[in-house]
């Protein structure tokens, strides 16, 4: 069979059978008119949408390609591979293929009737290279950076990007309820993370979690285990653990996890692109009560932020709040990482990606907003021992807040 | 205890129990060699290395922070978060904290001396914004694309590197033999794919495959059966499946496997961050016979493929040999992918990252040297139905190559 008539014939009927949720043309088309309200106060005359997830959030398909949405009028998407897959994917109805990038100011042109005085790129992420490509291709146009405008609107979710976070948060759910039939004396911490990211995997995790950074990876098979809980590494968090190597120097390791030893389980789990993020203490037998402790301190963090957030408060004064509360429950020097190690923030915007905003930390003084979203871990460590610590995503509701992580706190004793 | 004391006495010892094998100095200083006769015949004077694998290359660790190449002195290594473990990783012995960029400049001047008239930076992957922030920093330095060099370097191997990349193959082979006890009648795509993933975890691989890109994300758990096996994605690849959803619509998908359907498993391994990458075909039941035709019909390709490797074989003539081969065969219009997407390659270099220079494809007309590597995999597809494929990864050797994937080529059949 052809395969451009197979697509346009089956695809979309056999994605929907095996759960595939397409992005609604409303949805996109609210996204738009916030993303051009941006573009206007920054003056730009069209940006040009190239990272996976923002081309994902604007246009509902992540086909290889990019997006250009010129301020007023249709935008246009530009396919370099698989155009039909892309159309049965995109509610954007102006689709054209796009064979070499040297044919996109010809394209614009003949879609919006001129070159643009204006370009919005994502200086954010995009090479250098391409940049200086952008540069020879449009001679005398302005490049501004897009990137913030798409960061902003991004910051607040709709309730369809908010039900896909608690189906995240519900595979996260079933790993953790599972994780107490899996977890036995003397498995690595990489065969457990691993059992578990199958787990994930098999209700519909899709087995990454996306950050926007060169070059921080993040991954789900964060199971540290005694002293492997009190490494630093290269990660901005508190502990890093020892990893597999000096090439992925972070998370489970090939130590055997022990009796009695405190095992923090840090598994965020992705559901349509949507990520859910959280942490649970394990242990075989009784945990060691320096261990105990410490968790009930973190819960107590916890809670001490769920009781702030609401829209109006302030990301900066809640972190603090929260060091202040450390310092009172006695882990001031454990509190977040080591003492020179600490980090600054204790909890993360997420959605498509693992850094959004807001970030609950220091020099972070701007309120909250309903439809934000975040992962909230405050965590002690105690270097040459271990760690102790825990997290939920969670979603700024009109009076405060919602859990999208909803697995029991308990330490899961086995 | 503190943790930079219980870093410097401890760590080395006890990551080093748990597997880990550090880059030893004299290969560091092989490389930095080579490094060098690049950037004077680019008239680089001073190289900054920030990308994490290009850092990990030639300084070992992939701890957050940079490595300063002067074109004559000692290499200096700058960390942001974990400077002890940074140097229990790495044999650069001038290793600096580094609190925030502003102060590169002033620490480049007291390491040698002097602003360098000409800096190196990796312009394929460093962010825009980045950049611009180095333009500030050093206003009367010229910049210059550095990223070639590496790349040049790299792509001939060293022992130390054929031998991890061994390791990963053995990963694989582990894997692909455990396959055959876990596949049965019934379970879809993505639970198999996580249990893969979870054996070769047990064994060390590193759950991620590193690729040189912004928006091309490479995963192990590509799982196809059937008519997945007809679809083409977002990947440079003859066919890409369906995935999870339309944010990641690569690899298995939720699809159940059925007897008599084709199932490629393309599965990569990672060891110490070096890949392997293999494809074998699996089924419930005997395949029907038009895939094992088609599959016949890979290995021959594979096997002309594999005739023709040896030091001073254009990469391109070895492609277009195996066009004429699959037209020969009966498959000219199902090599590598349906008509109209057909890939243009039949085999990618692989190392740290998945497309590393060599590529046997089109355009790419230059002999293969003793030390690449590279993964051969052709690959026949059939819209709506399915597909077949084989892939190896091979060192090319003094005189021809030597596969480092040695796991049986027969279909695997439950």
């Amino acid at each position: 069979m052809n395969h451009a008539d197979w697509v346009r014939k089956e695809l979309r009927k056999l994605s929907e059978s095996l759960g595939f949720r397409f992005t609604p043309v409303e949805e996109i088309e609210k996204r738009l008119i916030k993303v051009r309200t941006g573009m206007k106060r920054q003056e730009i005359n069209c940006l040009i949408v190239i990272q996976k997830m923002n081309l994902y959030y604007l246009s509902g398909t992540t086909q290889d390609g990019l997006l250009v949405v010129p301020v007023e009028g249709k935008p246009l998407l530009l396919i370099k591979r698989e155009l039909e897959r892309a159309k049965v994917e995109s509610p954007v109805q102006e689709t054209v293929p796009l064979k070499s990038i040297r044919e996109i100011p010809a394209l614009i042109q003949s879609h919006i009737g001129r070159i643009p005085n204006s370009l919005g790129l994502e200086l954010d992420v995009l090479p250098v290279k391409d940049y200086f490509n952008y540069q020879k291709f449009f001679p005398s146009t302005k490049f501004l950076d897009g990137s913030r405008i798409l960061r902003e609107v991004r910051k607040r979710k709709s309730s369809f990007e908010i039900d896909l976070m608690g189906k995240a948060g519900e595979i996260g759910k079933k790993v953790y309820l599972e994780a107490r039939k899996i977890l036995r004396e003397g498995m690595t911490e990489i065969e457990f993370g691993g059992l578990l990211e199958a787990v994930a995997k098999r209700y519909g995790h899709e087995g990454l979690l996306r950050v926007r950074s060169l070059n921080y990876e993040a991954y789900t098979w964060h199971v540290l285990s005694g002293f492997t809980g009190g490494i630093v590494s290269q990660s901005d968090s508190p502990m890093g653990g020892l990893g597999l190597s000096p090439a992925f120097p972070v998370g489970a390791s090939l130590k055997i996890m022990k009796a009695r030893e405190p095992i923090l389980v840090d598994f965020g789990t992705c559901y349509h692109g949507y990520q859910a993020d959280e942490t649970r203490m394990f242990s075989i037998g009784k945990m060691k009560q320096r261990f105990i402790d410490a968790y009930e301190a973190c819960r107590e963090i916890h809670n001490a932020v769920l009781e702030e957030t609401r829209p109006g408060a302030d990301c900066e004064a809640i972190f603090v709040k929260t060091l202040k509360l450390a310092e009172k429950l006695g882990y001031k020097e454990s509190y977040l990482g080591p003492p020179g190690l600490q980090t600054r923030f204790v909890g993360h915007g997420i959605g498509l990606e693992l850094n959004e905003l807001p970030f609950i930390a220091q020099g972070q003084s701007y309120p909250l907003e309903e439809g934000m979203t975040f992962a909230v871990e405050p965590k002690i460590v105690f270097p040459g021992e271990g760690s102790a610590g825990i997290e939920n995503t969670v979603v700024v509701t009109e009076k405060g807040c919602e859990i999208l992580t909803p697995v029991s706190e308990n330490i899961f004793q086995v």
